[in-house]
């Protein structure tokens, strides 16, 4: 299929390489020409105009960094939105509020658009190995139609409901996530505190009613898992400033709707707090050296 | 084998029926005589006097619902530890403080005795399955002995490490998981406050790398999975009442070892408030009902 | 002075009345007929078009539930920015986000108009008193000017800083009091579960080093203090519904510039969780039966 | 009068120093040389050995840091209780347990004394100025009785109710206070982050509902109140640990009467992670510098 493909930097450049190597033609901009270079090296096709992604494409993808970037990139003074083809699916991968989504989604229809939303979860490394995981709000038809070609660049396809539900779906996933990694890395520290082996510890509660994400595939704890951010200083991975990201975008939300999140809300405070002390750059199981204890001073 | 077998209530009952059931010739103690006549009706020997229990025993299993008691059984006026065969393998089971068990196993020690320490993870649904998961602390040579009586009663048989690591390892895992049920009920919460659908929500959840047990094998949504207790008017399970006894051990843990455990801290309070408005009485994941909104007064 | 008043409901009306106390010519409009009457018989004058309350107008007062109806009042379709005399004053009262109050200030600056932030602190019976707090943002100079008149309504005014800084203050201080007072509600059910008298705690404390103003003025165990909501039934006061609204506030606040928050993100989550059990429309001092032991259900 | 004196350390040596300026003839035990050296140079008499410090005193005051050391002076080997006249009031100024504290009245009682625990609220600074609160639980008329004696130690004397009344009184006073200390810095920090003077926002919120004793007497903001901790490098003052301490047993008296104390159990998890991350001697007004930016790694 011929794909237009708006933003190809550490996520939208991997996913636009797996739709190439999928077989299909894939058209990308973006506005740093680094970048462009990049997916050009990986065998789309770069233009310099935005509106010369959209020609001739049956599918538009966006995979932008903020909700601002979206409205201007569909909305904006030179806008695509009018330009796209009526029987072109947009897709928009960028993880942005629901309101905006809502909103966005809402005037393509408006103007005889169909757009869905489709956050992703899985990180830099899942976008490169082609695992990670669309969470998809929009008619259920325009999500079926858009599954073979998240297929080409994601493991699990899910469709959370209408419009918005996506952005929802994976913001309540990456709140929960924030608060069973800390949770895992205190209760970690605690046991390794008491004269436990964090590694024994952690199989004990992996394999137990403890288990989860964190201890199954992310172990915070340097040395129990291999190839893992904790086990490389912290490197790669998802960073601690992406997870505060995803946080503000959860208690926004919970605002939106009057909801309860302690959980979560203390979570985002923690990594607020974990940033400003200057490991925002960091993969969030860092969050581990929070709870660490060190010479006194 | 020969099995002296002191607390036959909730959780012992169920445990040594399974003892009984895999051939296993038990002796059973209690101080309240309906629970004796329960085991005895499940096939063991019951008697009145923890003598009695003791005498020929091959292997002593306690699992009592406080260190006092345990204490009490052990170290007492009338206590039963130099009354027991300096051959005899003695088993823990009950969840105390750590401090206490080591105590217990160490005095044990001092006379010849080796004890060690087994609680069980997995509540009295799992232990009349005989599914639960005990966590052993102790000589590595005990747990071997241990563990293929531990088989009868349980799934998983882990060693954590030494005297009392079995009860750190249990409160940090329980810990944790409070931490995660909370977090997956307030991310439900916030979900369907946002028109999503909470079996849709959860099963992505499950899926993704908010993944964890409550939403894999617990869910605390009524309606999203069969045969828990949040689709049972969250009767049954675990109770309220019993997390917060865990929560307790696991903060006096934290306490002793200056450990910083804010997210099991604030699980601890919020479980506190759900007990103190009336459900202590409930199984744990009636956390969901906490996030619920109610008609205004 | 002549004074345009814009919004008269529960704070904006005892307001406006003060100013006429004073001496001063009030011209009100209210979209609600009812309000509009309510301050007509407090002897302001009543009008039914924004543009006639400008008229004349040296002051012009505003005082609105939300950053939109702030913005439509200046900014919309039928905005009174434009009609405003460039030689008055515009002083508005509403707590809204920083970030409108500045783009507003921002944009009457740029039309030649001088805009100050000043919302209140101290409640709808502080208003009525006149003894709430005023907390300005903007040039030095117009809060000098404004200040004779804030004088009329409210006992203390303060300069926070530069246009927008009465919002970062207010919400400032807004959710320090949020903490204190869930801190003080929880001290006291502590030491009355410890079998102490809530009278003789809350002195203690009081004269101690956990003083705060709840303790001083505002004692939420009822009966301890007379004539505060708590000892009439957590009726009147400050509600939990804006004390929601404004620890919104704060978290976007705290969103926007990084900052961590713990315990105001807490405190945030706590008060949604108690307006969701139904208790919205009581005073936020009613926290305190949050902590509240009832019968097991 | 004379006075058998227990403990001259940090709090002790300066509380025993201003009876003996009081002209109370003051005989001092520490199992410390250098501290009896001190008491002795302040105008005590040192005697190395318990018992002499109980010969013919009318009244026996200890200040000891750890429940262990209380009740080793009563109870222990070679305790104390048995030698004191039951005509000498005995008034325990340690900071302990409630529970213990009622234990070794109870027995004093059971063995014809009158024992009063009076902890100290104030610190090290308050104590040399002689200006502590003293919050005592005991007999009323053993309370009056010590009214005099304590004036001569600090400012305000407090009953908070029977035995063990005045430790349940400190610590819910200390955890009041920690949760406002840490309200008051996160608070600073955020309108900082906004631009705001810290200066000018302390002043407003002093002033205004967020008011409280960190804002009135011990500003946590370096520079803005001279003769502070904070404006002294966060020297000196009450330190983290021994917060950490009242903390801990705050927490402790939760778990045993089951109450919800939600942000006293987060404000010691926060500064259980300042301690842990080598802050555990400054005083404890330093969890400012937990809020603060630094450069990322």
């Amino acid at each position: 299929m011929k794909i237009g493909f708006f933003g190809v930097g550490n996520m939208g450049g991997p996913m636009a390489a797996n739709l190439v190597k999928a077989g299909h033609e894939v058209t990308a901009f973006d506005l740093v020409p680094a970048l462009l270079e990049a997916a050009s090296a990986a065998g789309a096709r770069a233009v310099d105009q935005p509106a010369l992604a959209v020609q001739g494409a049956e599918v538009v993808i966006s995979m932008l960094p903020s909700a601002k970037a979206v409205t201007g990139l569909y909305l904006g003074e030179q806008g695509i939105l009018d330009l796209i083809d009526p029987d072109t699916l947009i897709i928009d991968c960028s993880t942005i509020d629901a309101a905006t989504s809502r909103r966005v989604a809402g005037i393509a229809a408006d103007n005889g658009r169909v757009m869905i939303d489709a956050p992703v979860s899985g990180g830099v490394g899942g976008a490169k190995a082609g695992t990670p995981t669309f969470i998809c709000g929009g008619p259920a038809d325009a999500v079926e139609q858009a599954r073979p070609l998240l297929e080409c660049m994601g493991k699990n396809i899910f469709r959370a409901g209408d419009s918005g539900a996506g952005q929802v779906a994976k913001i309540c996933n990456n709140m929960l996530l924030a608060v069973h990694m800390i949770g895992t890395a205190e209760a970690l520290q605690m046991g390794v505190d008491h004269g436990l082996d964090p590694a024994a510890l952690s199989e004990i509660m992996r394999a137990s009613s403890g288990g989860n994400w964190s201890l199954e595939v992310y172990n915070p704890w340097p040395g129990v898992m291999p190839n893992v951010p904790a086990s490389n200083g912290y490197q790669g991975g998802f960073g601690v400033n992406l997870m505060n990201k995803d946080l503000g975008l959860a208690l926004e939300a919970a605002l939106t709707s009057g909801s309860s999140t302690p959980m979560g809300a203390l979570a985002r405070s923690l990594y607020a707090a974990h940033a400003n002390q200057g490991h925002g750059g960091l993969d969030f199981s860092s969050i581990q050296t929070y709870f660490r204890s060190r010479d006194a001073d």
